[in-house]
């Protein structure tokens, strides 16, 4: 049997996929298990979405053009004007969700042994990408101390080779909730303009930001306009991540055009989620408003409890629906285990994501968890009584 | 501005899409324009299908496991079984489109530098995928004048390096139209046991074989089992290009672990496409039926129509909906421009793929084209009508 690829080997495996089993051993047993592990909201995709599949009127089910339907991409443009981001039809290429699009920016932008730089902890799944296009991420790490601000730029250029060819960012932020403010923009647009790197920054979180925060896209930014690639995608503005339906967005036409080689050689972005998702642009203001309230509320009840907790230290974030909190113990993933494994309280637990995958060095993360507040507010309050027994019954947790 | 990658520089630019906006401009003269340039059938996709989408009961369109719905996985065991493939659930990834089952595969399988052995003419986005895998494309030349057989042995045999990791085929043919025989698969299955290399097989034109013609997967053949990845797909089969489902098949499960981690990369395939697939499972076979014998009229009726052309050589295909012709001209990218650009016969002209883009080395099918039978046959007739006389006209034909 010949053997699999290198690459194929170095794919990570996400340290949530390890506890699958012992949840599911869990549920067996009965027990409740409060899913706070992953990013799948529970809140309803738009109604007019809905409609336009139940509505569908196609008796082929045909390909869509490469860059994804016209229609569609000039709403977005609509849709990207309303949030300040002046872009045209002919610089948005629709894709596979944003998985897709941050691969592809990859793949037209780094060789093999370029560096991407990306401030930690960050969201899993950009190693793997990386390991697809043979990139080196060069971790920079942020601090839960200062509820994981962007390092000043000193940090960046400390870390910036020959090979260094770009940045990525996410903003709002998984899984740290950090909206970032102006003043960490500027310093990110002055690297990237004096260093000449390609900016990739992921919003997919722009709808969710708290409490009159502005988000700022890194579009806006001046001075570096074909630096810089928006990976966008409906699956958390409308609760539609079954839809698969992201995009790459660039002024860059050297980049566009270079992407729309790899979206050729794959066809077409889905067309069903592209019917639902150019439908979702009808999407009253009414809806977003109240998901916002909703996740604000349920914000609030997690990181305000967890606070509560002796020994707990969880800064608030200021977007997405996700919190990092640093816990008085031993290791995190044995003890997300543990609570799976044996513990109850009044017949239910805890599943939470180790903050181990969000860092390129693992034991950076060894206290840390990520909590995702996608349950509604009275599960979140069980949780965060559970989590307040189980750190007083678990036996790795260090006393105050 | 910084510099896109050399992956990127290159990708391929298919010649079909540079005979894109000379189409436009003969339409917008007034000219109808006969595509037979793609593969996207204009048959209707089963009721069955679309109604699962009409009736969709979903209220969160959320994301499916990642190696797609059990549900459709368990009924895809099925499917196969009726085909004589026999598999289990766990064997199955669904995947978005055949496209990402193939780049799945060589992820899995193989490291930059490694080769992959394909007859030509073969489908033109095997390139693209093999440039974004870093793999090198070696090319088996199969021949117009004995129908595109699969080449001996020996031929194989002297194209395999010390790097050679696979071979890559694609049964029933695009852009051929070849359906193998059990022949030539017993010599492919034994050049694979030999060398112990991973055997691909893009089987997802199965179900469009004719005149009795009869279909061997190459997951049926002996003592190669953990060697072969099914490549599939739903978008020929039910005509739902768009739905962007297909499947990675194989019972190697050290490749299918591997192929998971970078399914879970991308969360999960298209969940719409996957509800529309999950119903496609119950076509009833009259519809299977018609469509065949559609085709295979519409085969017929191009095919025998092409060689009553002087000069003309176009072998009858068993099986997908294309074929390829070779024309008594300088050029064939020359010639099919011209076509758009300065000729029409009586208010026709034809759109064909130039067969440049299916050979590794462009030369090889300068005088050959692709036709695809996706029209109804007396768009056929007059497609065949405009190539006679074009042929009279054209500057570049050469006489017999």
């Amino acid at each position: 049997m010949p053997t699999i690829s290198h690459k194929g080997q170095q794919m990570p495996s996400s340290p949530i996929r390890k506890l699958v089993p012992f949840a599911e051993a869990a549920k067996k047993r009965g027990v409740d298990v409060l899913h706070l592990n992953i990013g799948q909201p529970d809140i309803h995709s738009p109604q007019v979405a809905l409609d336009a599949i139940h509505n569908l009127d196609m008796p082929v089910l045909e390909y869509s053009h490469s860059a994804g339907f016209e229609s569609y991409r000039i709403g977005l443009v609509n849709y990207y004007a309303e949030h300040d981001i002046t872009v045209t039809k002919d610089q948005i290429l629709v894709t596979t969700g944003g998985s897709e699009a941050l691969l592809f920016a990859m793949m037209a932008c780094f060789d093999p042994g370029d560096e991407l730089i990306i401030p930690e902890p960050f969201y899993a799944n950009y190693n793997a990408f990386a390991i697809t296009a043979g990139i080196k991420v060069v971790p920079l790490r942020s601090s839960i101390e200062d509820g994981f601000a962007l390092p000043p730029e000193g940090a960046f250029e400390a870390h910036i080779t020959r090979r260094t060819k770009g940045i990525l960012i996410c903003n709002p932020g998984n899984p740290t909730g950090r909206v970032y403010t102006p003043e960490e923009l500027e310093r990110l647009r002055h690297v990237v303009q004096k260093h000449d790197l390609f900016l990739f920054a992921d919003e997919v979180y722009r709808e969710f930001c708290y409490d009159g925060t502005q988000h700022i896209s890194a579009m806006e930014l001046a001075g570096i306009s074909e630096n810089v690639v928006l990976i966008d995608s409906v699956s958390k503005r409308y609760s539609m991540c079954g839809a698969r339906v992201g995009a790459l967005v660039t002024r860059n036409k050297a980049l566009y055009d270079t992407a729309m080689k790899f979206a050729q050689a794959r066809l077409s972005p889905p067309t069903l989620g592209q019917v639902a998702s150019e439908a979702a642009l009808k999407t009253p203001k009414s809806y977003f408003e109240s998901v916002n309230a909703e996740y604000r509320e349920r914000r609030n009840t997690l990181v305000e409890g967890l606070n509560t907790i002796p020994g707990v230290l969880c800064p608030m974030p200021s977007g997405a629906f996700y919190c990092v909190a640093d816990l008085p113990i031993d290791d995190a993933d044995v003890f997300c285990q543990w609570l799976l494994e044996h513990f109850q309280h009044e017949g239910h637990t805890v599943m939470m994501a180790p903050a181990s995958g969000f860092y390129a060095e693992p034991a950076l993360g060894k206290r840390q968890v990520r909590l995702a507040y996608v349950l509604e507010k009275d599960k979140l309050e069980l949780a965060v009584e559970c989590l307040r027994v189980a750190l007083q019954k678990y036996p790795g947790t260090v006393p105050a």
